[in-house]
């Protein structure tokens, strides 16, 4: 049976950490709500024990399973995308709640004050709390990673992990968000390079890369404003 | 073998997440860095592999697990502090991963520029994060928590877990941090309250919460900031 994935539609947000773990693994899913819209979502969400807070979640049979971190642990261990052993498992735990640190910290450089807001509303506290996600953030995260990856092919273990999708989504959506900056704290973390490079050329991943399933970047979590981008 | 925790001291912080369950469960451990000292914390952590991005983190043998969720998520099945089924762990770990999403959302409501600066150099942003947290994020994860104890005495199952140790953390750090707009909040919500005194009584638990091996609130995610408050 198919797994049912809801997540919002028009944006890749947190739903496409997921979304390309499923479709790397070659997992089958049905988008629910790009067949059925978001209101139906809101209704399904509704209705769903234990209920999430939030999309997205992960339905089948009687389990419903939400938050990213919990679907990917779920996933991993499920369909042999993460190690076998306890402590590759916990590893890649650890990545991938590192990773979604940093995915919240990226939204809130362009929502410092409210997510309910228009950046617009928001722009002058945005410049300033981008220029510290600049300058301190990405580099402290970005080279916690490289030094994660070290002289490996992938995070944990000898075969791509949930861990490695999630990576390459954060920086490729880094890459779209903040291409000055990345350019300059890449240069000097090829390691990060030759994962993205390497995680894009997984054979079913490649696939979904440039298939319509892919939602581009631009609404949610990665957005591209030249005002809060610097070297 | 007791186990090693390692946090920051003087600040209760995400550390204390994970103290309240080992606590509660009767769990050995010893609090390494109040011990050692910050220093040594910083020592210990450069060297653990895989590297964790920060404490808290525990250590037990040649096992490093780092991520408050990840952290809990092994305890509560190694100690019997979750439900032995997949949907209750899996409801456990949901439930977590929302009060984390919530207590960063506190954190910044301080600190909505930059955790490297002082509070003094971000307050015009923070009166603006501030009131939309009370106004719009406190009552939509309050009520979604009441909402998930519901008539229940637990949030998951029928024995407590450390869903609700992590709980009791959030709405009494929460009582400290906004006590006009908890008041306020918590008048609809009688099921908070219950939970919150039926957890404080938990035996083991109740030794802790009066011995000096609790720390208070006041640095860190919780603080009491009167001008950020409001009913």
């Amino acid at each position: 049976m198919a797994y049912q994935l809801w997540y919002w539609t028009g944006i890749p947000g947190r739903g496409e950490f997921v979304r390309v773990v499923l479709e790397a693994g070659g997992v089958a899913y049905v988008d629910c709500a790009r067949e059925k819209g978001d209101e139906a979502l809101v209704k399904d969400m509704a209705k769903r024990r234990p209920e999430p807070f939030a999309p997205p979640y992960l339905v089948t049979g009687d389990l419903v399973i939400a938050q990213t971190a919990n679907i990917l642990d779920w996933l991993g261990r499920k369909h042999g995308l993460a190690p076998k052993n306890e402590a590759g498992r916990r590893a890649c735990a650890q990545y991938q709640l590192t990773i979604a640190d940093m995915v919240a910290e990226t939204h809130d450089t362009h929502h410092p004050v409210a997510s309910g807001l228009y950046y617009q509303d928001q722009k002058k506290e945005a410049t300033r709390r981008a220029e510290d996600f600049r300058t301190n953030r990405m580099p402290k995260f970005l080279s916690y990673f490289a030094r994660a990856l070290g002289k490996n092919d992938w995070l944990v273990g000898d075969r791509w992990t949930y861990a490695d999708t999630s990576l390459f989504v954060l920086v490729d959506g880094l890459r779209f968000a903040f291409p000055k900056r990345m350019k300059a704290v890449e240069a000097d973390l090829p390691a990060l390079h030759d994962h993205l490079k390497r995680v894009a050329a997984l054979p079913e991943f490649s696939d979904y890369l440039v298939s319509d399933r892919r939602l581009p970047f631009g609404k949610g979590i990665f957005r591209y404003y030249p005002e809060l981008d610097a070297d």
